[in-house]
């Protein structure tokens, strides 16, 4: 099931109230990637504490490992994850396409060989429909082809043309009507998405948007994007396709991006997101913060006594008290963690130091979508948004 | 400032309190090890939620990293890693030896060169003193030589002879004198322990013994156990030694060890326990449990419903929720993690894993003290010493 209540606009800008079957989503929303049923370095505690509406699982993943006998025996993801709120789960189409020689496409679906034990495998819409079903994700995504930016190898290929972009286009059309076809089957109690592909070309995006809105999913993606291509060509389609899309319908940008990114996202009309960034940005010791980012591994950090983000109420940047530096400070009850803390736990190669990390990284991203909730109930998006930009732009 | 107070005895083992500047730590107790200024795989928050009282830091790896004036401009250890229970720290003697070639004793200290960046460095009891003066750790230790079990390489060496345990003993003790006049004129505030040496032989120990009991130390380790030795050899010290230390002061058997030389150290008098053990087999995946000790990576466990330990009260074990596996299971609240999900985790060699197996055996060896604090609380400490060996003998 899913009910999507459209709540206020402001411009483009939607602010929305998802309800699904483990829950409701307030959007716009920001969701961790769990890709092996957990979000990397984090316990689940921490992602409710931090606020976390919706997580990510991803299909293929999973499929490998633990595999379905396993998750059908804990009733899917969330039992076996131990996550009640709601979990959205991809198709695991781009996995099998990222394996390269190792797998053939066909009208009827993807053959390959498994990367755990070499066992010949074969995706198709009917299958990934049948996984996710076993999953009992929230939200289910059609598979489709993400049709990627260049085409072959680096030095010897070519960017993506017209022609290629439409025959992948209307290969995920098709696949789009056969998920539906099955998830339908199958009785699956959840909602399944439709992806909106066609490349860097407005008119094919159009198209594959007309076709899917004319098979009335309950939701709809955007894929295809922030697949290597410059930044203002993801911007011409971020401003072309998710607008277009029903408006009474939960929008979801697949796979984006910088906390620039997601608000000029929320700005085109976008209400979901998920992005690695956070997470995998954290143990490279890239920390996303209110003032701009912050290299954690800059010698300049080895004796500060500040947190990560003096205006963050995280446990790595205001402890259990949830006092920030800028509410307070040592004096004042402040009881998180210093910058010197974790660049001496990132040069000790300390578990702690991640952990923390990608505690602070997420609590950012989850409370920067909460900004932007407050600020469309409040009919002040723009506002939010030029002092977002200009707080960016501080410095750290 | 150190007060211990000996509330409870029942043959040699004891119940005690003991109080420090940075709080009081009721005893037997457990100390997590805390190399670099943290708990490794473990949140602050997760070590006070399971009951820490005390933990260990040590002096040489954060003398190397972050170094002195980073700590000086914490006010110590306590600041630095945000944690506002009592500390102890080792005198860094330990690493300093097992530098192997990189170092040259003499009566003075220790020349050697930093295992980070080559420095030529210098270390004695002195240096010793003014470093954990700097972390501020609520116990120090003094500077001590611990004799080996096995002198050289395993196949030319031999075992300590007497000359050459009672050689080093010897230098302990000059050292301890060294220690505590150091200590004084630091005007450190808080408590240093001397530490008895004297390799295997009961009558070495004694002699140690007898010579710091002179020395007036507000506390007494046994060192030089756990470092090599068949068991029933450490098992002889450890009925000899701890329980001929004055019975008024505190008791710290160092390095040890397995569920079992816990338990046996209290039946000889220990107060005071530290050991790599919980976390480090976390990481390796095997796992303490009431029922003996479970292999997290064996194929049985791949589809196990169960939590690591049935009876176990620990995040991993029982969520958040805290109610165990043994007190409902998944029809009565219980919201644990399963040995399915953890072995999934470990296969994928996910940060969770370790993660959660190291919450659950810290919880499991400061859990165990705690029985047994309450078991001589009871004057039951027999009793409970007959069922923990029934219920570990059981199996998982
Ligand atoms: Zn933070
Ligand atoms: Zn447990």
């Amino acid at each position: 099931m899913l009910r999507f209540e459209l709540l206020r606009t402001e411009g483009q800008a939607r602010r929305g109230r998802l309800t699904l079957n483990h829950g409701v989503v307030e959007t716009p929303i920001f969701m961790p990637v769990g890709t092996y049923g957990t979000v990397k370095g984090v316990l689940p505690r921490s992602l409710h504490d931090m606020g976390a509406q919706i997580i990510l699982g991803n299909t293929f993943h999973l499929w490998m490992r633990p595999g379905l006998d396993v998750m059908q025996s804990f009733g899917g993801l969330h039992g076996f994850e131990q996550w009640n709120k709601p979990i959205l789960t991809d198709s695991g189409g781009f996995q099998v396409w990222s394996l390269g020689a190792m797998r053939k496409i066909t009208e009827q679906g993807v053959h390959f060989a498994s990367p755990v034990n070499g066992d010949k495998l074969f995706m198709s819409p009917e299958v990934s429909m049948q996984i996710q079903t076993t999953l009992n994700s929230d939200i289910v995504m059609q598979l489709d082809e993400c049709t990627p930016y260049w085409q072959g190898d680096k030095g010897s290929g070519h960017i993506t043309t017209e022609a290629e972009a439409r025959v992948s286009m209307e290969l995920s059309q098709r696949w789009a009507r056969r998920s539906q076809a099955e998830f339908a089957r199958l009785e699956n109690p959840n909602a399944l998405f439709g992806i909106v592909q066609g490349g860097m070309f407005e008119h094919l995006r159009q198209e594959s948007l007309e076709a899917l809105v004319e098979m009335d999913f309950p939701g709809y993606a955007v894929g295809g994007v922030s697949v290597g291509e410059p930044k203002d060509e993801m911007n011409r389609i971020m401003a072309h396709t998710p607008h277009r899309l029903p408006a009474h319908k939960p929008r979801y940008l697949m796979g984006v991006g910088t906390p620039e990114d997601l608000i000029n996202g929320v700005a085109n009309g976008v209400d979901m997101f998920d992005c690695v960034m956070p997470t995998r940005n954290a143990r490279n010791g890239t920390i996303f913060t209110r003032y701009g980012d912050l290299k954690l591994r800059n010698a300049r950090h080895k004796a500060d006594h500040q947190p990560l983000d003096p205006s963050c109420t995280c446990y790595a940047c205001a402890g259990t008290a949830g006092i920030s530096w800028e509410q307070g400070g040592p004096d004042h009850g402040w009881q998180g963690f210093s910058r010197a803390y974790l660049h001496h736990l990132d040069r000790c190669g300390e578990m702690l130091g991640p952990m923390l990390a990608t505690i602070h990284n997420l609590h950012y991203y989850l409370n920067l979508m909460r900004e932007v909730r407050e600020a469309l109930d409040a009919g002040a998006f723009a506002a939010f948004t030029a002092r977002f930009h200009a707080e960016r732009a501080r410095g750290v």
